[in-house]
């Protein structure tokens, strides 16, 4: 019977059950997080072989000759440019590799667009007071953070199962002060969704207001696939190609849930328009990233089928781990008033639980020593405006810890749905 | 005798000797290069144990506990904190760490404040359109791209064996608009100057107009002494203590000259307030850099003196270098025209060679084969007012070509000396 069918005697009987439960839990003293999307300790060894790949001088050679010991290179050495040239699905002359962190060069693009204009003759994003961007959600805390650093307006845009909903998007791109678009297009954060083709194909063919309009694709979870039916993302520079619509898009990537996240290789890559702006930004602000690191992928991999076998070991120590989430939250399916996505990639499970309950929940899990994600933390500003949604990381608990956070987890929505039901009816 | 003592005829006798001399080295097409200051492989080897230092995940563990492969920490783990603190002369708690550039650290802060102010309620520099930055010459040409890419009128501010003229400083900072200086206090780039005891205290003292006024001290040869009587530099820290000037200051500094120039590891200081805005930005930037070589450093020097230690294997490698360069140049006494410093630290002798003819010397020196650093390089925007100042970067080079490189330069000095003379007179 679903807590909807509950009256109001049956609500207070569970409530009562429950907190007994509760209190018991919280008397053991848990120390559990599922707050980030980070590796787990067996992932990361996966790599170790990487750390001492490169022992003498003459490993420290690219195939052009440049030592990588030494200066220069501003945008990356060849073979590790035709290696996320790949990883990316462009061409290696549109790539531009970077240090550990593509968050990094995301704010740098940005960062670049407030003082220098994307389109040459319009003025910098500086200089436009309501300058906006949209913001898919629930999304990636991150990039909200970046933009609202630089003075955004953030437009949230629903997402649904396709990607974000591109009738919002296509009208709201007719406001000329609306200057870019967050997307995670693969296994996106948290929802775990793959934008559809068709959705891939509007974003292509959107012609915004404002000619410096950019969309912000990072494909942080490219080959981030759980199983062996992993999504198809279409390729979205193709796709713009075909639109003409070439300056529309920047990419990023990076290998920090490939290889170490602290110290991978972030890259993006673009049409030749906007890499002459971001180009002659990096011109003044680096002499060029850390060569030895991108060699030390490079021998590593070998090639994006290197990258991509290494990836199945990753899928295999986090199959179990997302396996764990999904059986316990099944156990919440008697409650009627929690949904919950069933990623076949990436980093997160996406729960809506009882509406207004969500920093509720969190706040429970965290008195009975379960750390989350925020509540509203994937929406712009942290205000989820339904207080709903729940960002579940299940990558860095051991399996026995994920399994006990979980069972918090569901304990504590059972509750505050219950509470909130007494409240409301 | 000198060339200011010659007639026409003895002019032009020489102008034939150093005209045949010089088409007979052109046939022999050189290609050799001093236009950066990078050092040379045999440097480079001297750091070749730091590469595999770190090889199974026991290694990988910060002090803290910090699994250094994964993500997080953003201003460094404190072991690399404490090494670069003692660097810089200053304490842990004002430093942060960053990628693998000083320069982008620089890039970053100057970034900064151009969007967010430096003084919380004062304007951010993009919003001074008459905004200008002091730059003492010559100087670094990165540097004065930095400024000059985010449109700060450029202001030299003649170096002279003391370091800037503070007559000067102090009258140009009555200017609310000018925002802030470059200096390189420590083997100036490309003076060798190390700033004397008395101009780092009139900096200490400063009091500019504008709040927001910023010193950016690179101190990027600080521990970069070529003898065993190296220079002095008085703590800048210490004297802005003294004289309440605290947020005056932000300290630079790397090892891109101490281990791998593409690889090494960059940090700045500065006093909590500074740390305040700039770490704000940072906290949105990235998540942490890369911490598997912040413990590669570590590891590799154990602390401070570990790293001085070090440096003198570099001083064996580059003395010899410099002694070439400044024999050589020893060899020009006798025209009366040029001018040249005796750096005991950093990377560069600067040569003033005669008024007028430095664009000339550099033209015909890449005619025959060597190539320096553009006439102009040490000026804002290019631009050298008497067309005199050269830069020699002799690190790269092996002995031989810098010898040979050596008397390409010389002949071309003579020969554009007595090219203008035979022009003016």
């Amino acid at each position: 019977m679903s807590y909807r069918d509950f009256d109001r005697e049956q609500r207070d009987e569970e409530l009562g059950r429950l907190w007994c439960e509760f209190n018991q839990i919280r008397e053991e003293g848990l120390k559990l997080n599922m707050a980030r999307g980070v590796p787990s300790p067996d992932q990361l060894s996966l790599s170790l072989g990487m750390l001492d790949i490169l022992h003498a001088e003459a490993d420290c050679t690219a195939e052009d000759g440049t030592d990588c010991r030494n200066y220069g290179v501003m945008d990356g050495i060849p073979e590790c440019k035709r290696l996320m040239a790949d990883l990316m699905g462009v061409s290696p002359e549109m790539v531009m590799i970077g240090g550990n962190s593509s968050l990094n060069m995301m704010f740098d693009a940005i960062s670049c667009f407030m003082n220098h204009p994307a389109v040459p003759g319009n003025p910098a994003w500086s200089l436009v007071p309501d300058r906006k961007f949209l913001c898919p959600v629930p999304g990636y805390d991150r990039h909200f953070g970046v933009t609202g650093y630089f003075g955004f307006e953030m437009i949230p845009v629903p997402m649904d199962a396709n990607g974000p909903d591109m009738d919002v998007v296509e009208e709201l791109v007719k406001d000329p002060s609306v200057k870019g678009m967050w997307c995670v297009p693969k296994y996106s954060n948290p929802t775990g969704v793959t934008y559809s083709d068709e959705v891939v194909r509007r974003i292509a063919a959107l012609k915004p207001a404002a000619a410096d309009f950019r969309v912000m694709w990072d494909n942080a979870y490219c080959i981030h696939d759980l199983t062996d039916e992993p999504d198809e993302l279409l390729n979205i520079f193709a796709e713009c190609e075909k639109t003409g619509n070439t300056d529309l898009v920047i990419t990023f990537c990076s290998t920090s849930k490939i290889t170490f996240p602290g110290s991978g290789v972030a890259a993006m890559a673009a049409s030749e328009n906007n890499m002459k702006i971001i180009k002659e930004k990096y011109k003044y602000q680096t002499i060029g990233y850390d060569k030895l690191n991108m060699l030390r992928h490079v021998r590593f991999f070998g090639d994006l089928d290197g990258m991509k076998a290494h990836m199945k070991k990753h899928a295999e120590v986090l199959r179990p781990r997302f396996e764990i989430v999904l059986d316990k939250l099944g156990q919440l399916s008697d409650t009627g008033v929690v949904w919950y996505n069933r990623p076949r990639g990436g980093y997160f499970v996406s729960v809506n639980v009882m509406d207004g309950t969500a920093k509720r929940v969190v706040a429970l899990c965290k008195d009975a020593g379960v750390n989350l994600t925020g509540a509203g933390a994937t929406y712009p500003n942290g205000i989820d405006p339904y207080d709903s949604n729940i960002r579940i990381a299940p990558s860095f608990p051991s399996l026995e810890e994920l399994s006990a956070a979980m069972d918090v987890f569901c304990l504590c929505t059972r509750i505050a749905a219950l509470e909130k039901m007494n409240e409301l009816i």
